[in-house]
C-alpha cells in the first residue's frame, strides 16, 4: 500500500509513473515538523531495526550510524566522512524485526532539491529527514522486504534493459589517445585470449572536448574505425559530458545560444562554468525542447555505428564558475606576502580549492521549466537524470527497435528507466571494493539495477592482487568494466603476471551469462531486485541482517566476494545447507556441499567462489577454447549447476540481446532437472 | 645473529646502541645493485611468505602488496593510497612459511632520507628496498619471529617506559581555549564517574602558538591551576611544536638565533616556514648544543609542575616557506582570468594545494650536525627522533629520577628509547579503527611500544558507536587517549547518550591495569613485544598468518577488537582452546571455555572481550565504586581470571610507576595458583 502526502508546490520530478491518489494529513509512521529551511520526518529506530536503501552512498548496506545528503557530488575521494556522492536516491526501508511486521516502511521523498537523512548519526535511536519546503513523500507499507522493494518499483517504473553485449567484459582508460591505442587494448585481449566486448572513447576523442565531435586526426576517418571495431565484435563507447564548449562556430554552442537552450544565470545571460572544454554553458535538460534538442545530437555518433554511450560531469561538475575565478584571483591579488597570517593563508587556500562545485555556483544559475524558471540548486539532483532521459528519449525516435548501452555518472529516482549509471571516481583500495559490494543492493533497491564499479580503481594505482579479486566480485555485476585514470598504473587485465588468471576469470563471466543475463532480465521486467542484501531472502533469519558482505545474486546463487588484502579466504555465513561452487576456470569447477552456519572458506586469488540455494539451478555455458564475445556464448551449450536431492526448477530468459522486443513472461522457459542431470548435486563431489 | 653492512659514507644516527662489527660485502639474502639515486636491495618472495614491520603505515599487518616510503609526512588523510604517514620505522622481517627456518630474516635500513619499501607492490613476488648511497645496512637471522624481533631490539635499545598514570584514560581536544574549558571536561569526567588521569593541552594553551608560553589571561596562574588539577587526580600534558615564532623580544627565538640554533639555507640565513604562530624558524635539533638548549626548555614547565609533553609537526611540518609562498603568489599575480586554460587552472590549485610540505623547501635547509653540514632532506626522518630526544635528554637533567610523559607524532627508530608516538590526525572512521588495530603490531616492532591512536578518530565527526567500539579496543593499548579536531562534533565521554557504557569501558580498562601495565614493562625490560601478531605466537599453526585482525597483548591475552558499524560481533579464531572472557563492566564478567578453529562471536556495543590462552592468567583488580585515576587502583584489591584444568603461573610486574628505578628482573613476583583460587576456569561458568 503506497500513502502519497503532498507538501507546498512540488515540482513535478518525474521520478514516479505510478498513478497514486493524494493522501490528507501526514503519515503516522513519521513524525513531521516545520522548520525555517523546511520540513522535517522523524521516527524513532529500535536497537534492531534495519535500513536500507538510499542508492550511491558510503558506509555499509545496513546505513545506520550516518547522515547521508542527496546532493549530487563530483566529490572522487569517497572516504567513510563523505556525506554526498554523485546520485540522489531518496528511498529507504526501515525495516522493524523486533515489532509487527506493518510497523516495517518503505519511504521515497521526492524533493530534487537537498535531502538530508540522519539515520541515527546524531542521536543512534533517531531517524531525522529534512527535506525542502516542496515535496512529495511516498510512504510504503508491504508484507515483506521484497514486496516494499517490488512495490517502490512498480511506483517508479521499469527499469532500463541493456543489450546483452554489455554484460560482457569492457575495457575503459582514461588516456587513449587515438585508434592505435584503442586496438592495441584490442589486440592485447585477443592475443591473450581475454574475452573483450567493448573500449570505452574517454574525453581525448573529442576534439578540444566538444561534445559530438570527434578529432580528425586522431580519430581519422571514424565511421570506418567504428566499423572495423564491430568486425572484430568490440563496441567502441564514447563519453558524453554535460558542458557544451564555448567557442565560435562550434554548431552545438551555436545552435544552444541561437535558440536559448542554456542555462541562464537571473540577469538572463547564459551561465558560464569551466569544464574540461574550458568555459561551458550547460544545456538546459530540464527544458523540454532543449532536452529534445541535446538528446537529438548523440544521432550523429549513432549514425556513424555507435551503440553505446556514458554521461559524464552531469552532477553537473563546475570546475569553476567565470564570476567566482574572478572574485578569487581577485582577493589573492590583493594579499601581500609579508603581511599574510596564518588565516588568510588557510582562507587562500580554501577559496582556491573551493572553486570546484561551489554551492553559491548551483544557486546562480537558472533552468526554464518549460515557462517556469526554477533555480538549479532547488533541482541540483535532476540534472543528470534528465541528460540521461534526453539521450534515451532521443534513441527511441532514432533507433525505436534497437536497445541502447547507456549510462551516466549523476542520477536520481526515475533515472532508472532511461539508462543505468556506474558508482563514479572510486579508487585503486581495497576499502573501495567493499564499498562497491555494500552499493550494488543498495542501488539496485533504488531501481539502478544496471550498474558497477570502475574496477581495479579509477584513481591510484592498482596492485595485481586487487584487481584480481575486485574482478572476481565484478563478474557478476551487470556492468563488468576496467576503468582507470589517466597517470595511474596502466591496468588492462594484460600489463599483469597473472594474465591467466584474468583470462579464468572473465571467461568464467561469460560462462555465467546465460544464468546473470537471464537473471537481469527476469529483474528488470518484474520489477524486482538483481543484486539483494542476503536478509532479503532469509528474513526470519536474524543473522542475515547483520551480514555485509554476501550477496545474493538472482535466484539461485549467493556470492561472498573476498575484500581485503593478503587474505587467503573469507568467513562465509550460510543461512541454510547450500552447495560451495568453486572455480579456477570455466573448465576446473568443484562442488562441495556445506552445512547452514558459519564457515571460513579458502579462496584462492584465481578463484572464483559461490553458493547455491537448495533446490535450486543456473545454466552455465560450455565455452569453446576461443571466447571472444558473447556471440561466442551459445545458449545451446549449457551445463546445468544444481543443488538439490531430488529436482530443481529454474526459469530461463533469453532474447535476441539487442532489440526491445523482449520475451514475454509465458514464453520464458521453466527448465525442471532432476538431480541426475545436473552437476554439482552430490555433496563433496570434485567434477573437473 | 646480526650483520652490518656499510655502504657510502653514511650519518650517525643514533638508531642502533649494541656494537655490531662490520661485514664484508653484501647479505646473500638481499641482492644488490646500484641506480644513479642510490642503492637497491631486492629478494624474491615465495606465494606464502609475509612481510611484517615498518611502524607506522596504510594497510595490513602483512605488508605485502603495496609501496611504502620512509619520509615523514605531515598528512593528516590516512587513506590507503598514502606512501608515507608520520615516521620512518625502516625494520621489516621476511617470514619464509615454506622454506628453511633460516631463510626468514630481518633487514633494517639505517637512512634516515627517503627509503622505498615495495613489498611486491610492482611485481608480487619481489621486494624492493631503495636507499640513499649512503647508508648501515643490519641483516638479522634468527630461530623465530620472537627472536628475529628481540634481537633487533637488543640492537636499537630499550624502550621507553611512561609513568604509571599515562596508561590512565586521558582527554584530549584541540579547541580546550582555558582553565575553564579544561575543568569543566574533568567536572564532567567526575560528575559521570568517569575515571580520568590527563587532560591535554592543544596549541591554544600557548600565548600566540609560541613554544614554552602559557597564555597569561586564559590560563593565567598556571602553576596554581597545574597544582589544583593535580589535587583532583589531573596531569596537564601540554603539546610542544617544533617551529619557533619569529617575534622580536620572544625569548626563545631571541636566543636560537644569537647562538645559531636554527636550520639555516645555504646561504646562511635561517630558514623560514610558517607553521601555527605564523613564520618560524626551526631548532636545529640535530646539533648537540642546539639541542640541549631547546631540551632545557622544558624546564621551565616542569617547573610549574608539568610531568607530561606531545611533541607535534615535527617532521617538521611546514605549511608554506616564506620564499615558496612568495613565488606562488607572484605566479597567481600574473594570470590573466580572461585568457586562464584548463592547465593554468589546475596548475594553480596544485601549487596552491602543494605549499605545505614542498618538497623542495625539505632540499633547501641545513642542518649542522656539530661541525658537519647536511641538507635536512638526507636526515629528514631524524627530525621528530631528535626534537624528542632533546626533551628527554634534558628530563635526564632536570628530573633525572622521575618517568615524565613524552611522545612525538614523528619518529625513526631509535626514537624509542626516550619516548612513544601517537599515531597522528587520523579521521572518526571505521576504517582508521582497523588501521590502528594493523598499526599496533607493526610499532611494536619497531620497538615504540607507548603508542595508541586518536580514539574516536581526530578529524570528522565521531558516531557512538564508533566511539564505543573504538574504546572497547583502547581499552588494551598503552596511550588510550580520546582526541579529536576542533570544528568536529564533541567526543568527550560524556557527551553521549551512552555515558554508563562508556564508564563501564574506562573502569574495565582500570580493572586491566595492573595485567596491561605488567605486561608493558615485562615488555619494556625484556626487549620484547607488548602487542604482537598472532602469528608470533603460533608460528607453527599456518593460518594464523592470515589473521590481520586479532593480536596477542602481553603474555596471556588475545583480543579481537569488532572493528564495523552495524556489527553484533564478529568471527574470531582461536589458535587453540582458549576462554572467552566478556566483560560488560568491570564486575559484569562472564567465562567460556572455547575449542580451538573458526567462531562466531556476538559483542553487544557495550562490551569488551577477550580470550586467555590455555594455562595463562591475569590480574583483574576489584575496583571500588568511586575511581577516579590508576591511584585508586589497589595492586592488593586483585582478582585472578585464569584458564588452566590444573594451574596456571603468571609473572607480575609491578612498582612505585614514577621513578625510574623499576623492579629488576630477579624480583619480579612468580605466581602460581591452581583453578580453585582463580575466577572463569571451568567451561560456561558465569560469573557476575
Amino acid at each position: 500500500m503506497i500513502q502519497k502526502y503532498v507538501y507546498g508546490n512540488p515540482i513535478e520530478t518525474g521520478a514516479v509513473v505510478q498513478e497514486v491518489s493524494k493522501s490528507e494529513g501526514s503519515s503516522v509512521l513519521l513524525h513531521l515538523s516545520e522548520t525555517d529551511e523546511g520540513l522535517e520526518f522523524s521516527c524513532r529506530m529500535n536497537e534492531n531495526d534495519v535500513v536500507y536503501g538510499l542508492g550511491e552512498q558510503v558506509r555499509g548496506i545496513n546505513k545506520r550510524g550516518f547522515s547521508y545528503i542527496s546532493y549530487a557530488a563530483d566529490d572522487p575521494v569517497h572516504t567513510e566522512n563523505k556525506h554526498s556522492l554523485y546520485g540522489g536516491h531518496n528511498f529507504l526501508i526501515l525495516y522493524r524485526q523486533d515489532g509487527a511486521e506493518q510497523t516495517s516502511f518503505g519511504v521515497f521523498v521526492d524533493d530534487p532539491g537537498k535531502v538530508v537523512f540522519d539515520v541515527g548519526e546524531t542521536k543512534r535511536d533517531l531517524l531525522k529527514i529534512r527535506t525542502g519546503k516542496d515535496c512529495v513523500v511516498y510512504v510504503i507499507e508491504g508484507d515483506s522486504l521484497k514486496d516494499l522493494a517490488k512495490q517502490f518499483r512498480a511506483l517508479t517504473g521499469q527499469s532500463y534493459i541493456a543489450p546483452k553485449w554489455a554484460f560482457g567484459y569492457q575495457q575503459s582508460r582514461w588516456g587513449y589517445l587515438n585508434k592505435s591505442d584503442v586496438k592495441t587494448v584490442v589486440e592485447n585481449h585477443r592475443r591473450e585470449g581475454i574475452p573483450l566486448e567493448a573500449v570505452y572513447l574517454d574525453i581525448d576523442y573529442m576534439e578540444n572536448y566538444k561534445d559530438f565531435t570527434v578529432d580528425p586526426e586522431r580519430f581519422s576517418d571514424f565511421p570506418e574505425f567504428v566499423g572495423e571495431m564491430k568486425e572484430q565484435g568490440i563496441h567502441l563507447v564514447p563519453i558524453i559530458d554535460a558542458g557544451v564548449k564555448i567557442e565560435r562556430g562550434y554548431r552545438v554552442y551555436e545552435e544552444g545560444v541561437r535558440e536559448h537552450y542554456f542555462c541562464r544565470e537571473e540577469n538572463g545571460e547564459n551561465f558560464v562554468g569551466a569544464v574540461w572544454p574550458g568555459k561551458v554553458h550547460f544545456p538546459d535538460v530540464l527544458n523540454t525542447k532543449a532536452r529534445a534538442w541535446f538528446g537529438g545530437k548523440y544521432r550523429w555518433l549513432i549514425e556513424q555505428g555507435i551503440d553505446g554511450f556514458w554521461n559524464d560531469m552531469n552532477e553537473p561538475a563546475i570546475f569553476y564558475s567565470e564570476k567566482n575565478l574572478k572574485k578569487v584571483l581577485h582577493e589573492i591579488s590583493s594579499i601581500q606576502d609579508d603581511n599574510l597570517d596564518l588565516n588568510e593563508f588557510f582562507h587562500m587556500q580554501e577559496i582556491v580549492e573551493g572553486l570546484c562545485n561551489h554551492p553559491q555556483d548551483y544557486q546562480s544559475f537558472y533552468h526554464d521549466m518549460d515557462g517556469v524558471t526554477v533555480c538549479h540548486d532547488k533541482v541540483h539532483n535532476l540534472y543528470g537524470f534528465y541528460m540521461t532521459r534526453a539521450a534515451a528519449e532521443a534513441f527511441e525516435e532514432i533507433v525505436p527497435d534497437q536497445r541502447i548501452l547507456l549510462f551516466s555518472r549523476s542520477s536520481y529516482i526515475g533515472m532508472h528507466r532511461y539508462g543505468g549509471i556506474w558508482t563514479g571516481d572510486n579508487e585503486s583500495w581495497w576499502s573501495h571494493l567493499l564499498l562497491s559490494i555494500h552499493q550494488m543492493p543498495s542501488l539496485n533497491l533504488c531501481g539502478i539495477l544496471y550498474t558497477g564499479s570502475d574496477l581495479g580503481g579509477f584513481g591510484s594505482d592498482v596492485t595485481e592482487d586487487l584487481l584480481l579479486r575486485w574482478m572476481a566480485f565484478a563478474v557478476f555485476t551487470p556492468l563488468m568494466r576496467n576503468h582507470a585514470a589517466a597517470g595511474t598504473r596502466m591496468q588492462e587485465a594484460y600489463q599483469f603476471d597473472a594474465v591467466e588468471s584474468f583470462r579464468n576469470l572473465v571467461r568464467i563471466r561469460y560462462a555465467l551469462l546465460p544464468y546473470l543475463y537471464s537473471e537481469y532480465m527476469k529483474a528488470a521486467l518484474s520489477d524486482e531486485m538483481y543484486i539483494r542484501p542476503v536478509s532479503f531472502d532469509y528474513p526470519k533469519d536474524r543473522h542475515t541482517f547483520l551480514v555485509e558482505d554476501q550477496l545474493m545474486v538472482g535466484e539461485s546463487i549467493m556470492i561472498a566476494p573476498v575484500y581485503t588484502q593478503n587474505a587467503g579466504g573469507r568467513y562465509v555465513y550460510l543461512p541454510e545447507e547450500m552447495m560451495l561452487v568453486r572455480l579456477r576456470s570455466d573448465r576446473k569447477r568443484t562442488y562441495q556441499v556445506l552445512a547452514g552456519g558459519h564457515h571460513y572458506i579458502d579462496v584462492a586469488l584465481d578463484e572464483v567462489v559461490f553458493f547455491v540455494k537448495k533446490n535450486r539451478m543456473l545454466p552455465f555455458a560450455v565455452l569453446g577454447d576461443d571466447v571472444k564475445t558473447t556471440q561466442d556464448v551459445s545458449p545451446d551449450r549449457l551445463v546445468w549447476i544444481g543443488f538439490t536431492d531430488d529436482w530443481a526448477e529454474y526459469t530461463l530468459y533469453d532474447d535476441d540481446g539487442i532489440s526491445r522486443r523482449y520475451t514475454p513472461k509465458e514464453e520464458w522457459k521453466m527448465i525442471r532437472l532432476s538431480k541426475g542431470e545436473m552437476e554439482g548435486v552430490s555433496a563433496d563431489a570434485s567434477i573437473v
